[in-house]
């Protein structure tokens, strides 16, 4: 076992069941298979090859236990790829119906044209797995943020209090940033999904015209993204990875958005601010020496794992780097990164969409946070308050001076303000309460929550409108 | 100096005078000044502030010249961040017309405010240049693609000569990506020109409503929207960094392809292959010593400079997991990043469209390197060439054998068919010279250049269909 | 202006004079002069040169000012490179002497020769610029350790508040690494301090063996090595760049360990914990919003810049894959990244350094966080204690049931403890208080505090003892 | 299977059994269970648990097989951590002897300081993996520069031919640079071997001391440490992480000189160069579609996984940015990161050692390369040997000349050196002949070489001088 995220142990934790499913030999195997059964499909149709002997291909390539893994294993780390020693089985099963008819498997294409294909197919999986996370995660942050539009909390700016907000808000911001990630989720995937598929060096010189088919190549291209459900490309990509890094950029924003949260729980959970717990689990976070902790397991293997994918969408990014027609080792680095970044990115989705679904909120201790600074957080609501009755600049002078009281003889500044002679013959103690009242001083806080929910409400139209 | 982009010796090949510009203090300045003269102009005109505070603010706004720089300088390094600082100044030249008129200035704003939408605004100044760039690149693609639509050349895979491809086909892959990242920018564009106006904590509280108007503060931030030409926030996003972090992987991606284009300009460039020069220019590329070498030193620093944005990229992904409402370090990391990938990219750009227009590409050389397998690099035209008169399998044993004998004995592979009886009965020189021309061998290069060179010419929708 | 660290507003921030100095054009320059003028020295003692060209290309390079700077700019930009460019104008000055005698300039050496041994002196001085902030950086870490040997707080586990420590105890952890870290810089110099000098491939082929002096090319690499207090290389390192990327990953360790410190003053700073502050200097972290706040301003820029620091050395990694004998690219990965991370780094040493020197410590609020938990924090302490009265298993349960007790009712451990008939009976409140002050089960935390104490204190041998 | 790394098809590729071995399951636990054993020995020693309760859990860890993995899995995605689970299990074992007695298990210990110095001891084993597999490549470059010390070879610069070198240089270049990879792997060694074990917060406050024992913490971590041959801590280092760090860019150190050879190899092994060959080994490097293929498969393993070693190596710079004594997120990211990035060091340097034990080396191709210049790489060697006889300057002159004629002509310079009037008066063709033989122009490449050879066998002194 050469990584934790395939650990007995950890492995539920930092990666999922179903994407790892995905990246799985016998799952990228049977991807293989598929791209050589639809190929001998297209190319019986057009009459490249013997139907005959697509039937026998198409056969072999409907299950993956007809594959000997065993000798796959064998031939790929005799040859560096599996490809060929997978095609070699195909062509021997082929042969064993009638000598030779196997040499009609594979026609036209390279191992690249079978390797890309098939990651593409894993990563529309991958994707698709993401979406259903994001909807879960959208879901929950809705609920969150309508049953929050009015809790009063205090606003952090440079982890100093600053004034009240609600926390609906904070979660509707949230929600924003995940609807353009839904937005942008779908731009990735409409360039993404495309076949590969051109032969050696991209020209498909393996399927010359024929008199009556002068672009029997391109057909034969078109006929197999048909049958794969899949883009025709423009031209071959073997070496022109942006769609991959592209993937791993949308992998490195999903996981940040969701360590920023995960950030903001870790702050509200503090034993100093109590404002939020990871959903209660009995024994989860338990301390081997302090029986009385709860700690945020989720938070942290979020944060962990949004550091490292981060990383290594850098390392797509060099992938796109390739040498000529057909590199000589950056494709290898999608191998590596691929896999891994897509199941922990998944693992993060999933862990952050629990998290959400199941935060406990604490109103309480909002409220009581809120009241840290004596009445400070509101002394600006305060000020525009008095403003209109003493005048803005008189007004701004006593508030300000009477905070300061505040804070030296640690009062609240509701009690200083009632205590004001000129203020009392002014203004009632239930007036001047309002004034003080952060959940009076929300600003558009609500309206922001709405808004957002609106949007968030709004019919998405899925179907990209293509630029070109 | 603490950079080298700002040498004076090496500040116009890591650097753009354009870009460098934008990122200048004097530019950044006059952005927070639009902001601020913008915000006065909105505000007056909702009845928020009075119009001859209006008035004065904007008179000031309107010409960087007003700025007390030294002045500007010693706040920022006292309070940390220059906004507070230049707001002093404008506050004190409205004073002087009136006391107590200038704090009329900055109204219902923070720093932050004023910092992102400069920001914003110098990125999208900083795409414009992009996007000229990716022109020009694109631009003459299309004419290299066009002109060398047919020029044999020997493909790479692993390094390893595989089959004829046409130059032509080679940039016409090359073309496709860059059509791609103009898709791309345009994606970024159409999310990242936000305005950022909401106040301390986002809920824009100080602006509070009105009898007449119950949303006055988002009024107003609609109108200051209007006024910059910007588009109105779904919510605050001070601390919600995905499109700063999108815009950095589009700089990620635009240099990686640029430097996949230098990495293969380079192998063509060796010694031992010849195939294209850097644009001439006398003295460029000289070494100390070697007086008859010509470096491609375009090539190696775009090289240089695309690995260089990609890990800062990476930078602007940890700079999304922000605490809170306002946050205490990680926004930093874009005041740092941005000017520099802007810059560099910028600079990979321009150098790549320089490199492009001026190539010059050796003909001659590409169709000896062609020739170094005497013949092995068609033997896959000739067995199926041969196979039509033949039959496919036997053709094939006899191109094996030969192709070896060509090995061994450095004969040309057309010289051997030639000789071999069975072939010389039935096919003559001039057919044969037929099937071992690599020209007619590339497949459907030209057919791809020309579906590339149809979507290059493609009116290109530009402005974006939202999804939402 | 490209960068933030060169603007007028920001650069003191994000940089420092010293280090800037170190990487101006002028240095660099005065660098390369260094190199050649130590050079025609060497080579005139070994009779390779006449004395008098040495002796007027020593007067050339003694003075910067005699280099046409603008001159230099537009060779750079034309040859790629500025040595050829800088070489030509001595050549020019030697000749007015004697036409000709300027071609012994330069003589046997490679543009990169230059370059190179530049860039190890300019990271040598970087070195010492370091070596001293981490000088002052520990002297103020062990005062601040002796200072609060026994200051209580509370120790934190995943942001939880677990059992007491010293806050001289926090302080000498960090301590305890900076040492290491000095040990590790003089790791770096060591193996960094080296010539490079040995012609276009390294073989130093230009000079060769005269009858009298067999190896007279390697005894004029040691002369100039000895006339340039450097090392003399083993072979050529012109594509071995692990001394570089070594540098640069003291630089992320360097500038992680300020961050983390900067992460806990962060965290220790915030409104409802308030148990340090940031060196007061009026107006410093003030917000244009909200008076009452002071943010820690410099806690944030150390974040910043420890996080791109981080990315950029892993560019000099990337940087070590260089191409056979001068690479094509990755060379220039090190011109653009080495200014920057030393300037950085430096800034946050000192950054860092005046946050430790000036850090205001409210003792008072670590008690008053100490004592949320109402005892619980110590509930381990008392268990202890009583187990010695009561039997280990039955204070145990006793304790366990007082601290839900206490949790429930709002109540102090302590009260409840002396309320209990059982422990009463045993016990005076007087013993009972012992047991509950934190300062009583700190564990350790002073021993530990002295052993690092000691170990800051011992003679450190700065001479490193060759492993070879 | 959420990681290549761990797939049965490309494990033994991008992995090792060795290093695979040290990061599994059992392993980890095993190195739990050599804590906890010899927690309990020195505990009993020092009288601080019942030695019948250490003989119970030593009896227990002695043997993994005693684990319940499912309940350990079950505990472990419960609690979020292993260690907790695990020791439930020795509590339980132990109690079915003597009810309450396991509860002397762990004792004093926290799980962080299990998993610490598990990974120190998991860390270690890796480094003496590194070590052997370091030995293996010295071993085989000594033979390779010795065996080609004198074997003539095109340097290039920027990818284009300079003056000739020897390969033996070359490799000799590599050689010194791995030398100085041991000596790093030293320092890292002698710094990381350092026990953990403090508890909760790092003050070891659960082990008090008693009446005759002053100091019973530390003389009981004296003893573990001890017992498990490892250094005493100075200090807890929970949230000190930068020994780790420095195992990760040892990691990408080592990696990116394997990645700078294998580029060389991927070089010298294009179609047009064929200097060298990967190991010959029947059907490795096959391509699916082009039978003349052989593909540098290991390089293009090597570099992609040194790509990936370098992101994570950041990664671990990260996690050195922990909060408080105990971190919440980032410490997480060295249980993803250290698994993966020490298997693909040793995948990378085992393939590195073989790659360079069984490369093959063209000498005639390095010798033909050298001709395609017709002289011009000599031109250098001819002048200084012509300007014995004709003046230097003169020399100079009518070289040059030559040499263009020869470039317009393609003519060997010799035989125009032959034709010159002027110089076949003075010089004999034998002369010439000499002159223009890159072999008598190798500079002190064989000298170089020499000097590296003896660094090699220097006896090496693998203890470290502590500098403290």
């Amino acid at each position: 076992m050469s990584t934790v995220q395939d650990s007995m142990i950890f492995g539920n934790i930092l990666s999922t069941r179903e994407s790892a499913a995905i990246w799985s030999d016998k799952t990228r195997t049977q991807c293989y298979l598929a791209f050589e059964g639809a190929l001998a499909k297209s190319q019986a149709r057009l009459g490249i090859i013997p139907q005959r002997a697509a039937d026998e291909i198409i056969q072999f390539c409907l299950d993956v236990r007809n594959v000997d893994f065993d000798d796959l294993r064998q031939q790929t780390e005799l040859i560096g790829y599996p490809v060929l020693g997978l095609v070699k089985q195909v062509v021997k099963h082929v042969n064993e119906t009638e000598p030779g008819l196997g040499e009609w498997a594979h026609w036209g294409a390279t191992t690249q044209d079978v390797t890309d294909t098939a990651t593409v197919i894993q990563l529309w999986d991958t994707l698709s797995l993401f979406e259903k996370a994001l909807h879960h995660i959208t879901s929950s942050l809705r609920s969150l943020a309508e049953r929050h539009r009015s809790t009063p909390m205090a606003a952090r700016s440079n982890l100093q209090q600053a004034v009240p907000i609600s926390f609906g808000f904070k979660i509707a911001r949230l929600l924003a940033t995940f609807l353009r990630h839904q937005e942008r989720l779908k731009d990735v995937e409409y360039r993404l999904t495309v076949l590969e598929f051109s032969g050696a060096a991209g020209t498909l010189a393996t399927l010359p015209p024929t008199e009556d088919r002068p672009n029997l190549g391109l057909e034969c291209q078109k006929e197999l993204a048909k049958n794969l459900n899949l883009k025709v490309p423009d031209i071959a990509w073997h070496t022109e990875r942006d769609r991959i890094a592209e993937f791993g950029s949308l992998c490195a924003m999903l996981t940040s958005t969701c360590a920023k949260f995960a950030l903001d729980v870790k702050l509200m959970n503090q034993t100093e601010v109590g404002e939020v717990s990871e959903p209660f689990v009995p024994h989860r976070g338990s301390s081997s020496t302090m029986p009385q902790k709860r700690n945020p397991i989720s938070c942290a293997y979020i944060t962990a794992m949004a550091s490292t994918v981060r990383q290594l969408s850098t390392s797509l990014f060099e992938a796109m780097v390739e040498d000529h027609e057909r590199s000589t080792g950056p494709w290898e680095i999608e191998w590596i990164v691929l896999p891994q970044i897509s199941t922990l990115t998944h693992a993060t989705l999933k862990q952050t969409s629990e998290l959400i679904a199941g935060l406990e909120v604490h109103e309480d201790a909002m409220k009581k946070n809120l009241d840290i600074s004596k009445g400070g957080i509101v002394s600006e609501a305060v000020m525009m308050g008095l403003g209109k009755t003493l005048g803005r600049q008189y007004a701004h002078d006593i508030v300000y001076d009477l905070c300061r009281k505040s804070q030296e003889e640690n009062r609240q500044l509701l009690d200083l303000l009632c205590e004001h002679d000129e203020i009392k013959s002014k203004l009632s103690r239930e007036e001047l309460e309002k004034f003080c009242d952060p959940a009076n001083y929300l600003g558009y806080s609500e309206v922001m929550v709405d808004r957002v929910l609106k949007l968030a409400d709004a019919p998405r139209n899925t179907t990209r409108v293509s630029l070109v």
